[in-house]
């Protein structure tokens, strides 16, 4: 028997064969079933779908205090994935030793590891990559439905990642490696290109539109990390985006997940 | 009418009425009509069968000779993706003049305008956002089907993307600004990061497993960038998979897209 799970309703139903109900639900709120396939595993089909079997999986997300983390905390409740923190403890050199490096050989926060009944575990790194993965198990939450949207979504992603969280990550590096000009120039261009963002949020409610996606969680954890530095008074757009999106709870419970004190 | 395309086979046929016929492919050869949806835009259904429509699809790929816009073109090439490659003169500053800044107020290459018949133009900046726009349309080629590989492409991806090819970037931005040891500094520990990947591809043929994906792209075009300066000697792996990816015939295409010379 295998249990069904509609991403968007939460509903499910049960099979007596080995068959999967592939359910999709229409705006107006038809269920329609889209066929009943054996061994779908087989088949060239959407792995959305595939998901169903999802809701036994149990998800830990191994991390600390860090904009990485953050974000990835942040996808997963948006996401409505329960997770279980697991706080690695940077300062005290954890991440060094024998059981993280197993998990990840390059001893970095995030990882995401994924138990599920009959399968191997699943040790995901990289937080765009754990967003990603949230934002795929649960369709339309973290990425809009459609093609164009949801490339317009990434677009804006990408424009966070690598024009602005990029040159941080970057200027970070150099500032532990002494070399203060040049981590200084960084940031300063870094809050520059964040700040052009103003534009993406004057007609439209979120950064990719009119819904929350990636493109939100990659913007507002970079611009909480310098929100002293940046301009509000002449970006009523942004502020007012910035305010929406940390007041939102899945946000705010992404932005305490590590802070266990 | 119409027309119907399965991008696995190229198979196509037609339809008289506005039903979309999706069709799945099995891995032994056989069809499957997966229902005929009136109205389909109204439904919650994977998107990938959704471009049955994108045959009609015209691509332009605005840009120059830079590794964005290569990847890109490599992306289209590896995708089987139809395209006009309209060079953007960098040297002359067209990409500052008002044409350039209507397609991207941002002023960057690459851009990618889509024209399709009864619909907007559409158009996307950012790389990585057209890479993935790419590997949407075409499901299996550039990012593997099931779910937990696909997950992996991504984290491999993303680690070329933010932790060697960022750095690039930023020493580019550097070296530009005339801080030299920061710049020199960033590459150093660009390539230092490259060299680890020796390791993805020592039991796997391809960075993410044994298949192609966008993160042999991301990792093929930095490595091009600084080949003169790789250890290949030591990197035995790295240097099995950097040959057989730069023979690929879609790679050699992508590379050559914008040198027009």
């Amino acid at each position: 028997m295998r249990r069904m799970w509609t991403p968007d309703t939460g509903r499910t139903s049960t099979s007596q064969d080995n068959a999967v109900h592939v359910v999709a639900v229409s705006n107006s709120g038809i269920d329609m079933d889209w066929h009943s396939v054996a061994a779908l595993d087989d088949f060239f089909v959407n792995e959305h779908y595939r998901q169903v079997d999802a809701m036994d999986a149990i998800l830990e997300l191994y991390g600390s205090q860090t904009g990485n983390c953050t974000r990835s905390a942040i996808a997963l409740e948006e996401a409505g994935l329960p997770y279980t923190v697991r706080l690695v403890d940077l300062p005290g050199g954890e991440h060094r030793r024998a059981g993280h490096l197993a998990l990840n050989p390059a001893g970095k926060v995030p990882v995401l590891v994924e138990h599920r009944p009959g399968k191997p575990d699943f040790v995901l790194t990289q937080s765009n990559a754990i967003m990603l993965f949230a934002a795929e198990r649960v369709p339309g939450r973290l990425l809009p439905h459609t093609e164009r949207a949801r490339a317009t979504a990434y677009e804006r992603f990408f424009f966070f990642l690598t024009d602005v969280i990029g040159p941080a990550h970057a200027s970070f590096f150099l500032q532990n490696q002494g070399i203060a000009d040049g981590a200084a120039r960084l940031i300063e261009r870094m809050i520059t290109t964040l700040e052009t963002a103003d534009l993406y949020v004057e007609t439209d409610e979120y950064m990719a539109g009119d819904a929350f996606s990636i493109a939100d969680i990659a913007a507002f954890t970079i611009a909480a990390s310098v929100e002293t530095q940046v301009a509000w008074a002449r970006l009523p757009n942004l502020r007012r985006w910035y305010e929406m999106v940390g007041s939102r709870p899945s946000v705010v419970r992404g932005q305490r997940a590590f802070d266990l004190s």
